[in-house]
C-alpha cells in the first residue's frame, strides 16, 4: 500500500493541472484511478476540488476502505439528496474520466450535478501517472525481479510436443505462487488481456484483434487471444510474453525458446529485433521523441530487410513498438507514429520490438525499462537471448 | 462458433424488440454483443437496423473476422468520410449501449452520426441474451462438465498448511489444462474477477467491494480479492468458488472442503444453505418472481436464525442469492430485491445461498441452473456435499 506522503503528492500534482486547465476539481469513479490517489480500491468515488481536501465516498466496503484509505475524509456514500450538498456553489467546471467512464455512470452524476459542465479529464490522469515516483519505481523493480524469476523457471517445465495451453497453465501456476496478482488492467477500450502468451510457431503468426504485434488463436472465437490447443513443436521459436502484477504494478516481458535449433531468417531477425532494443534503451532520456524513437525502429527493421513483418502479420503491421506500464498495462507514454511528445524522467516503458512470420512463427524481444537521464534502466532484468533446450 | 442459424434468430429477436421500442437499428461496439450477434469478437462496430441486413465492420483483424463471421455483410471499417452514408437517412433514433460504453466512444459516434438520436438499449440487449437457445444450454452443459471435473481433481492437491494463493494456483493450473479461456467477463462497471477465489477461513469473512457474498482478502489493497498468502487450516471451512469458461460460455460453482472436522455452527448453516438452494431450485421456472424468490430465501435465512451471516459479513449484506450467467458472469436474471420480473425458460442462473461468520469462516453452496418447466436443471453436475479431508 502507497504511503501517505505518495497519496498527498499525486493530488497535489493533479490540482495543480486542474487549476492550470482552469477545471474546478474532478470526480473519479474508475478503481485504479481511485486506488492511485487515495491506496484504496474499494467500490468507491473520489472528489479531487482544484483547492482543498479530496473526499472519498465509499459504497463498498466502507470499514475496509476506511483502514486502506490515505485520505483523510473517507466516508460511506451520500444519499442522492445528500450529494450536492457536498460540492460548492462555485464549483462549475467538474472534470470526468471520458475514456473509461460509461455514459450511464456519467449521466447518473451528471444528473446529481445538475448545472455544472462535465469535462474530460483522461489525458490529464493518464499523463500524470505516466511520471513514476521513486517509491513506485522500487515497487515496478521488485515486480520485475518476481517476474523475471517465473521466466527462469520455463527451461524445468517446456517439452517439446506438449500443447500451448499446457505450457501456459505451468507457467501461470508459477506466476501465481510467486504472488502475482492475476487480474491485468487494461484501459483501451474493447481490449482483453489475460495475464500474457505461450504461443508456439503453429499460431503465433495469426493476426487479431489485439492491439500488439501477437495475439495467438486463443481457444474459441470468443476468446480469440492467447494459447491454444496446439503443440509445440522442436526447432521452431516459443513465444512466452507474460505480465506480472505485484501490489497492483505491472510489468511486461517476453523471451524466446527454441527446442533444437532456430532457422537462420530468425536468428537474423531476432538479432534485428535485439540492436532495435538497444538503440531504444540507449535513446529512453527525458526529452527523446515517442514517434521518433518510433520511426527510428521502424527503419532499422526497414534496414535489416524487416519491414512487412515488423511489430504484425505482414499488412496488419501494429504503428508502435513500445508502451507505458504501471497499474495499467496500457499507460502513456507510447513509442508509436502520431506519438510527438517527449519522454519524461521516471516513466516506465514496455519495449517489445518483434517480427511476425506467418509461416514461421515470430521471434523478439521485450523489456521493461525505466526513463532516465542515462538512457533506460532494465526493470526486467533478466538475458535477452534466445533460451535453447 | 456458434452456427449461423443462431445468429441470424438472435438478430431476428433484436429487431423485433427494436421495432417495438420504434429504434430504428442499434449499434453496438462493445466486443461481447459482437460476439453474441456475429460469431466473431474481433475489434469491429456492428450495425443491426431495425429491418434489413446487419453490417459488421471491423477495426482488426478483418482477416479473421471475416472467417468467423456469421453476418454475411462484413467489411473494413470505413473511414470518417463514408461512415455516415452506410445509414439511411430514415433512421433518426440509433440504440447504443449506455451501460458499457464510454463517453468517449459515444460522442465519437454521435459526432460521426450528427442529428440522430442516440437511446440506451441496455436493456434490450441483457435481456435477449438471458434466454439461452438449444444450442446455447448444451454449450453451458459442457461448460459444466468440465468445471466439475477440475473440482472433482481438489482432494488431490488440497493441504492443511498451504496458502491460498497456492491452493488457488494449483486449482487454475488444471482449470486452464481443461480449456477454461481464463479471462471472465463482466458487464457491471468497476467489478473485476479472476477467474475465481479459493479463500480459508481466515480470509473469508472479510467485506470488500465484489458485488458477493464473499471478495476474500487478496494479496494487495491494489487487488484486495481472491486468495491471499494466508494458510489453509484444519477443521475450518475452506471456500473454492471458480467460474469455467468454455466457449466463452461461463459456468459458476462453488463447494466447501473441510480437512478435519467442521463446528455445529457452521455445519447446521451449511445444511440451511442446501435447503435454501433446494427450494430455489424447485421453484426455477418460468413465471416465478425473482423478487419474491429472493424473499422467501431470505425468510428461509431467518427462519434458520441466520439473517446477520446471509450473503455477506453481517452489516454487509448483499441482496441477492443468484445472477444470471452466459457470456458474462452477471448477466439477467438477478435473484434479488428489487427486481421483480418473472423468470423465462432458458435462462442460466447461478444459485449461491452462502453464510458468512467473520471469526468462523464461509459455508455455503453455489449452483448454475437452467429455468424449466420442471424447476431448475443443474448445469455443475457434482454432489453439492462438503467434502472431507
Amino acid at each position: 500500500m502507497p504511503i501517505r506522503v505518495e497519496s498527498e503528492q499525486r493530488i497535489i500534482r493533479l490540482q495543480q493541472e486542474l487549476r492550470t486547465k482552469e477545471i474546478d476539481g474532478a470526480l473519479f469513479i474508475y478503481p485504479i484511478d481511485i486506488y492511485y490517489f487515495t491506496g484504496t480500491r474499494q467500490n468507491a468515488v473520489l472528489w479531487v476540488p482544484a483547492e482543498g481536501n479530496p473526499l472519498l465516498l465509499v459504497r463498498k466496503s466502507l470499514a475496509r476502505a476506511q483502514e486502506e484509505s490515505l485520505v483523510a475524509d473517507t466516508r460511506p456514500f451520500p444519499s442522492s439528496k445528500e450529494f450536492p450538498a457536498l460540492f460548492k456553489p462555485t464549483i462549475r467546471r467538474v472534470g470526468f474520466t471520458f475514456d473509461v467512464a460509461p455514459v450511464q455512470q456519467c449521466n447518473f452524476y451528471a444528473k446529481l450535478l445538475e448545472g455544472k459542465e462535465f469535462v474530460d479529464v483522461s489525458a490529464i490522469n493518464r499523463e500524470l501517472r505516466s511520471v513514476k515516483s521513486a517509491w513506485e519505481l522500487e515497487r515496478m523493480h521488485e515486480s520485475g525481479v518476481r517476474l523475471c524469476e517465473v521466466f527462469s523457471q520455463v527451461p524445468q517445465f517446456l517439452r517439446a510436443g506438449m500443447r500451448e495451453i499446457d505450457l501456459a497453465a505451468e507457467f501461470e501456476c508459477r506466476l501465481r505462487k510467486a504472488g502475482s496478482e492475476g487480474y491485468v488492467r487494461m484501459r483501451a477500450f474493447n481490449q482483453e488481456l489475460f495475464q500474457g502468451l505461450a504461443v508456439s510457431a503453429a499460431t503465433s503468426g495469426q493476426p487479431g484483434f489485439f492491439d500488439g504485434a501477437v495475439t495467438g488463436r486463443g481457444l474459441s472465437a470468443a476468446s480469440p487471444h492467447g494459447p491454444s490447443t496446439a503443440t509445440v513443436a522442436a526447432n521452431t521459436p516459443i513465444l512466452i510474453d507474460y505480465t506480472g502484477v505485484f501490489n497492483g504494478y505491472i510489468v511486461d516481458m517476453t523471451r524466446i525458446f527454441v527446442i533444437g535449433n532456430l532457422e537462420p531468417t530468425l536468428r537474423r531477425a531476432f538479432d534485428a529485433a535485439i540492436a532495435i532494443q538497444q538503440y531504444l534503451s540507449a535513446n529512453l532520456k527525458p526529452g527523446a521523441i515517442c514517434e521518433e524513437l518510433f520511426l527510428a525502429a521502424a527503419d532499422m527493421a526497414e534496414q535489416a530487410g524487416l519491414s512487412r513483418n515488423f511489430m504484425g502479420a505482414p499488412g496488419e503491421n501494429a504503428r508502435f513498438v513500445g508502451h507505458g506500464v504501471g497499474l495499467e498495462l496500457d499507460e502513456f507514454p507510447v513509442i508509436a507514429h502520431g506519438f510527438k511528445v517527449p519522454l519524461k524522467a521516471g516513466q516506465t516503458v514496455a519495449i517489445e520490438p518483434k517480427f511476425v512470420f506467418p509461416d514461421l512463427g515470430v521471434v523478439g524481444i521485450e523489456n521493461t525499462f525505466a526513463v532516465s537521464t542515462g538512457g533506460g534502466v532494465k526493470i526486467t532484468d533478466l538475458p535477452d537471448d534466445i533460451v535453447f533446450l
